[in-house]
């Protein structure tokens, strides 16, 4: 299994140009590929990252602003013209659907796989997805328009059995292996109890993400984001823009990194730069008087939460 | 004034890669940008021409198959972004305003230029346009759905003015430089003749452009299109495919080269090229046997028509 990972694919906001990229990027978690946000050019990012189209199964949009999906009509056609057989999954506000319908409807396509639309209208946390080892949640933003973060947590893991130790006591059956993973003592025939922890290993440790883009200085978020592993938080302007960052409902590098120090977080990655900065590495600086274990995100750059 | 010219954003059929862009060009004919078909990334593709976004005013879109315009809703919004106050005329298939209008009916943006949609859902060649010195004919053609083409031809302009000839004739007055721009000839007070070819210059010569993309192989074009200056005509497959051309509605290059020698055209580009064939100079190679003066497009090139 490969480790969680965060690919970003785009990191702008805005307007697209030949160096800068819309919102796009897509966590690796226990084998899934997430899509999260989708800005025009995603599926020509997704090609240079070397990611099969074909790994993407759920796909989550934060809002209906252009520059975090308007290359999603694109990627599903393209989907489509590539034989796709395999259901999409897409978790995004009410609308979307809408948009989706009226393209394919007016090109007369007949789409050979099934998209499943999970309309979010709620302004309160819900979780919205759910499988064997993972769980995604909303988390309620202030933008200017109906905005959801998405909470990423790895369910926690049963315990690994320590082969080794395990055979050196005959009487444990393949019939006892599930509880000794669900850590309970064992038992011998003579009534000695064998502790746990001398039968198996520590599971993995269980990672967590939080995308919050976009969105104003927002406090409501930090309850819920407490201590994640990795912390994508917007940061369209530097601190000497605040009062364009307040107009707008965006955030500075410097209110980012408050949120991630009240929230505790392991590290914080800054993104969605407005493009009137060409060096996003002067987001880093003004975050790291605050925070230290920051980065600005770069497109088609990696970073592993296990870290 | 700027010579008549065509500048190929893209002009590869279906899915945009890292090298492939889909079918959008600009052709600047009499001082105006006119931007024909808008595939994903051709906001992109117009920063790398260097060519300025306000001065595109109208926007020929052939058909709603999505490598033909899903980069005129990003395009549309970047303007709104920019500030654009002014207008864009955007001709269409029906369909293409409910399609724009949902999008901002959904990111709740009321854009600060207006759009007037010009739907088009004739079968029948239509003049769609009209300027002082241009005019623009539909050109209907043949594929899986409703789609035109498009026919661009300047205006027959008026003499010009020989001043220095016309300077030796102390009788010729500024009132009388209309008539001579309209190939009258002069009568001195006199009653002498003085013809007109000996006061005035040829005008510049009169261009036209047919943008023929997608279609099958279809000869009632042949009519409207004949003695163009530049034909641009699909050639998705090579002729060793022409069972897949006829399946899909497209042509071979084979078939453009023959629609150009029947029309007389002066000059064939070809393009909206299958990504199945990374060398498309083959294209060029198979029109050649058919027609002489053929090139096959490629993106950020220019062509100029008085060549």
């Amino acid at each position: 299994m490969d480790k969680t990972s965060l690919t970003i694919l785009g990191c702008h906001s805005s307007i697209p140009t030949e160096k800068f990229y819309p919102t796009a990027q897509i966590l690796e978690m226990k084998g899934a590929f997430f899509l999260i946000d989708c800005g025009e050019g995603t599926q020509v990012q997704l090609r240079k990252a070397k990611i099969k189209f074909n790994k993407i199964v759920h796909i989550f949009i934060s809002h209906l602003h252009g520059d975090h999906f308007f290359g999603l009509i694109g990627l599903l056609s393209t989907f489509h013209l590539l034989g796709r057989e395999k259901s999409v999954y897409i978790y995004a506000p009410k609308g979307l659907k809408e948009i989706i319908d009226v393209h394919f409807k007016w090109s007369y396509t007949r789409l050979k796989f099934c998209i499943d639309h999970i309309e979010l209208s709620s302004k309160k946390l819900e979780k919205i997805m759910e499988t064997e080892k993972v769980e995604v949640y909303t988390i309620p933003l202030k933008h200017r328009i109906y905005t959801n973060g998405f909470l990423f947590k790895e369910k926690p893991c049963h315990r690994k059995l320590n082969m080794k130790e395990i055979k050196k006591i005959s009487s444990i059956k393949i019939e006892d292996y599930k509880n000794l993973q669900l850590g309970k003592d064992f038992r011998t025939k003579e009534g000695r109890i064998i502790p746990n922890y001398q039968l198996t290993l520590d599971p993995p440790k269980i990672l967590s993400y939080a995308f919050c883009s976009d969105t104003s200085y927002y406090f409501p978020i930090i309850e819920q984001i407490k201590y994640v592993d990795l912390l994508y938080h917007e940061s369209t302007f530097l601190k000497k823009e605040e009062d364009r960052a307040i107009k707008t409902g965006h955030s500075t590098a410097n209110q980012a990194a408050c949120i991630a120090k009240k929230a505790q977080v392991k590290k914080l990655l800054l993104g969605h730069y407005s493009n009137r900065f060409p060096n996003f590495k002067a987001f880093e600086e003004e975050a790291k008087e605050i925070f230290d274990n920051v980065e600005a995100s770069e497109p088609l750059k990696t970073y592993y939460l296990d870290e």
